[in-house]
């Protein structure tokens, strides 16, 4: 039987389905990347799908050969990510390509992995199947940009939350800030919290909120939750350190802290840096597998993360409301509010695009 | 001939034109409310239409009635604001309503100044014409926000600009804050300058700006330039002296300032105040005729016009920039940078709702 031809539009129809496939793992993959296969018959019709959906678990070629089985002599495999070549947890997938019959290999992106990186490519195309590549590969490089970041700068793709009234305040004068966003917005963040392999805040942040940092359960394992601290002086009864539902890292570098640190519980895991700063513990987490960490903390630590090139991603939330505070170029001055319930509540906004900036406009209820 | 009945859908249909062709004169009608109005012959066809196009003009529904000439006899009048009848610069409405012959009148809502107010469908009613009312009447209490708030409060309805950084700054520590936003934006702020009637800053931002403070043209004539100052100590060759294209007022309080004001060019109007606060401002440019205005200050004259119910309506411009600065309950701290061209650039913002707050995501350039 000789193959049909695959026009341009059928690659990109069937790397497209490829591509959903791979976002249904997104943040669950660590260290590994999102990857989405699909498999046709010689007669183009769809008889398997996969996707990777932890590591440990089967590669999405692999998958979706498995499903199609001896059909898929002679025919296509589309696969978002370049097929490994190399035994890791699993053994390589060209492989397992090469024994499947297929006669044509559509690949997304090349292997942004130098142990990987065309080499996978290369063998399919010397065992006589035809290769065709760089479909969708935008789009794929988007999708995959936290693992592809973190093999090329040995850091994890750093997201950084943050929250704050409409004039730009994250609390009143006297410290308070919780809660400036609704309901909502912290379910937002449960959620954003669930694409990501570890949450960090600093010690202020604990102290301050003596955060839960979980996912509420979204993200199975819960993503690690990290202190990030310099003086080590913790609330011993923090929530953070009861670890039946997440994991909790304390990340510190001051050696006169030891004894503070032996008083916190055992199966809180203690990680001693020498430099303790944003991107010494960053590449620490690398190591450990994050693909994407999430920021949660303060505006001194927020600040240093990002001039150590340790945010790429930053997600404001913003709740319509009016605070006011000290003067230090923000948009107001002081209203002499002494609780949340005080702030001016803004109603009816709507949003515009002028050029490069936003145009909110609304009105004081 | 009978004139045919013009049911619901019929009325909100017109009303709606009336509406429209009211808006064509936004910001500048004022002291009048906007006004639109249509006529329909006893067939219910198009036979005129009109809108108030600043004061002195003739009126919406007379104008409407002026191009609908003998046809309008037993035809009908749709006018978005209940027609005058009291004599100002123009000769009460009714009366022309009356000797043009309509049968019938829809207003949309009653006027809330209360020389008006239900007197004006009275005599309508009185004269034998058929009055229906309430027709799009929230929307028109909208379009005249300003008007109405005026008529109600005795000052004019308040605009608050802002601009800031995403991360809520209006300036770098040290002091400067020229420029955040985009052209475009600017333009969009010479726009909403043409819709006010005044434009209001302090002196702190005459000094540090030294703005030019007109629509660009787009208004004419241009909004009151006004300058509220507590010191007087004001740069002498400021360009808002020159009032060629634009007039300019100084509202003071300070006796001790008055060999000052005498300094300023003679066509600068100057207002002594009693108390000098933003309320008395106002309360002297409703006087005036102002139905709108627009706050340009900086931040402890719009704090201290927000206490003070001078504000109804806040637009924030927002710059996809991160600025750091002093931390004061704001988003992050100092970078250190000494020229705004040295702001963190963000890139692929988008937004979206959550509850009653709102989402930026957005990376770093």
């Amino acid at each position: 039987m000789t193959k049909k031809d695959l026009n341009i539009e059928e690659c990109f129809y069937w790397m497209q389905r490829a591509f959903q496939l791979a976002q249904l793992a997104d943040g669950e993959t660590n260290p590994n990347p999102l990857v989405g296969a699909v498999v046709l018959d010689p007669d183009k019709l769809l008889i398997g799908e996969g996707f990777h959906s932890k590591a440990g678990s089967p590669h999405a070629e692999v998958e979706a050969l498995r499903q199609a089985g001896d059909a898929a002599k002679g025919g296509t495999l589309l696969v978002t990510l370049e097929p490994c070549c190399h035994y890791g947890l699993t053994p390589p997938c060209t492989k397992t390509i090469i024994e499947s019959g297929v006669s044509r290999v559509v690949v997304g992106l090349q292997d942004p992995d130098p142990r990987v990186s065309g080499n996978g490519i290369r063998l399919l195309k010397e065992a006589g199947i035809e290769v065709i590549t760089g479909i969708l590969k935008e789009e794929i490089s988007f999708q995959n940009r936290a693992f592809i970041f973190r093999i090329k700068t040995g850091r994890p793709w750093g997201i950084l939350k943050l929250a704050m009234s409409f004039d730009g305040r994250t609390g009143l004068s006297n410290g308070k800030s919780k809660w400036i966003t609704s309901q909502e917005a912290r379910e937002k963040v449960h959620a954003l919290r669930a694409k990501c392999d570890a949450v960090i805040i600093g010690g202020g942040t604990l102290r301050a909120d003596d955060p839960l940092l979980t996912s509420r359960g979204l993200r199975n394992p819960e993503p690690l939750r990290v202190v990030f601290s310099q003086s080590l002086s913790l609330p011993i009864g923090a929530q953070i350190w009861r670890t039946e539902s997440a994991k909790t890292l304390v990340a510190f570098s001051n050696e006169n802290a030891l004894p503070l640190i032996q008083e916190l519980p055992e199966n809180v895991e203690k990680l001693k840096l020498h430099e303790s700063n944003p991107r010494e513990l960053l590449e620490e987490l690398a190591k450990k597998g994050c693909n994407r960490i999430l920021w949660e903390c303060g505006p001194s630590l927020a600040t240093s993360a990002i001039k150590q090139n340790c945010v790429q991603e930053i997600v404001i939330f913003m709740a319509p409301k009016l605070l006011g505070g000290l003067p230090a170029m923000t948009l107001l001055g002081n209203f002499g509010f002494d609780s949340l319930d005080q702030a001016l509540i803004l109603k009816e906004v709507s949003l515009a695009k002028s050029g490069k900036d936003f145009v909110l406009n609304t009105f004081l209820e």
